[in-house]
């Protein structure tokens, strides 16, 4: 029920996003890259559009996409208060069915937050 | 299909949450002011807050809420281009069926940044 | 955004019914008929029943689907009190995006219950 | 409740679809492209694949999505039972809270299928 | 993907909770205390109550949150027979989507009702 | 994170949906009918409808149901081309939210399409 360790999740993910990629049409690629585009800073900063990432996964209940979005926003310096927020305005939006996405949550920023950063990745 | 001119919106909302008031035992009146609560300044900004309560209303896809915080995002100054990156997000992550609540979120914007700011309300 | 009327959205419900069923093969009509089967009295009573879709309902914020229980939990004698206990499960589980319909929900039962009870409809 | 009828629907989709452009940046402009690509022809036919995009938004209960596709369908000359076939999938996988978008389906595919084809759009 | 055992889910549970609180500011205390409080007898029973958060978990898919409401249930002394109807309102509600938590919601109570009540404990 | 291998996840599947029909009253026991009956050849192939309920389930994010509806398709021969297809129309509808069950869906359809296809078993 837990998530893997860190170094373990994004290893796996980077080497099923290189399949995903084997078999991609056009299309899919060209969503792969959008979904890279959007989070680059523009008139809002990186760090802000990881946290927009980061609530929006959590309220809509996805652990990888939650945990991916809390790497960004480690590397972006996001501080605990300021993740303890966006993740508040996530739990009231989404509710108690968000709880244990929730501590999921918690429980990878602590692994974040007390280790070395991991290399970054580029996709969800 | 397209949401009420904004005074409507803001009066009916109000007269409703009024409504519910009357019925509410404690555990809503306090779900009610957390609501209020977690959108206030802190770490993060009102306005970073008010963007991801409204990115978080477009992957859910509600147009009371996204219009709620349309409002508020308008009030913290948001500007045209800030709103269309968060907004960009949410479609990226929401996907298409996303799309006719963008639309809707847009026709709002329109109305809310081609006419003077209504006054604030207290709850999503 | 509010409902219409409770006797024109009973009207319309089963009009509408009326035309699933001119177009419907076997397997829809079946779910048509375990749809109403689920919600008779067994081990559980009718009205836990009708509490259980109408909780369902809210957190998966379907309105017609909030209106039609509200309708059911009406006829078995739902008090106030003990719609609004339901009701704070289903805010406090979905969170604050479910509190249009909510809104929507009282202004139904407000209605219901300052007036002749309608006649019975069979399926959500 | 019920959907505007068709060409008010097109008509109004048309004019938001072009707000939206008005406000996007590339990254949105990319995603409207995509979503009008990934719907030609190619291994799947058109056809099927209008039929995968309807199931899709009746699962995910967007009545603007389905009619949408609805339309799509109609030009592809899906048969009234090939369209049933589609949407009782989309039933039993989504369950009785897609009941009121299915009544809403149905309504406008009768309208769509005793009148003219209306003009095709190129977005969803 | 089956869940892990109860005791175990229970001890991770607690221990992930007590994470959630080290982080958690004032906003999010109160949803916790929130989120225990809606349960608790009133006008309803708390067994209704708490059949009421199961169907809620299953229609929105949760396998954490439906274990945990299981755990009461049993605490209520919830009947086999009473126990089938909730969830066949939630399978008939959210559709064959849930099929695959029904399946382990019927795994853990089995073990559950097997087995000593385990020892309670607080929030979803 | 990743799914269990396909014997694994079967033998497990038919253990439970067995457990399933030990509880399960006469409601439950007919949407397990109706599940099966809505994927059998109509005015739609089979497989045709085994892609609609894959799209169906990639959009709503079960990885079970995915999983499950990949074994048909390959049993229908659908080719990885089809498939992809249909993945992508998944995931431009329901959004990068989709990419972790898209990664498993590859890995699951990578395994099925190198090794001989697993006995069929029949509900979701």
């Amino acid at each position: 029920m837990t998530l893997k360790n860190l170094s373990h999740f994004q290893t796996e993910r980077a080497h099923l996003n290189d399949l995903v990629m084997d078999y991609a049409g056009l299309s899919m690629k060209r969503f792969y890259n959008l979904d890279s585009q959007v989070y680059q800073a523009g008139a809002l900063s990186k760090k802000t559009k990881e946290l927009l990432g980061l609530t929006a996964s959590l309220v809509l209940r996805c652990d990888d996409c939650v945990r991916y979005h809390l790497i960004q926003c480690q590397q972006e310096k996001v501080s605990d208060q300021e993740l303890e927020e966006a993740l508040s305005i996530g739990l009231i939006v989404g509710g108690s069915i968000t709880i244990p996405h929730l501590r999921r949550a918690f429980e990878a920023w602590q692994e974040l937050t007390q280790s070395p950063a991991p290399s970054n990745s580029s996709q969800t």
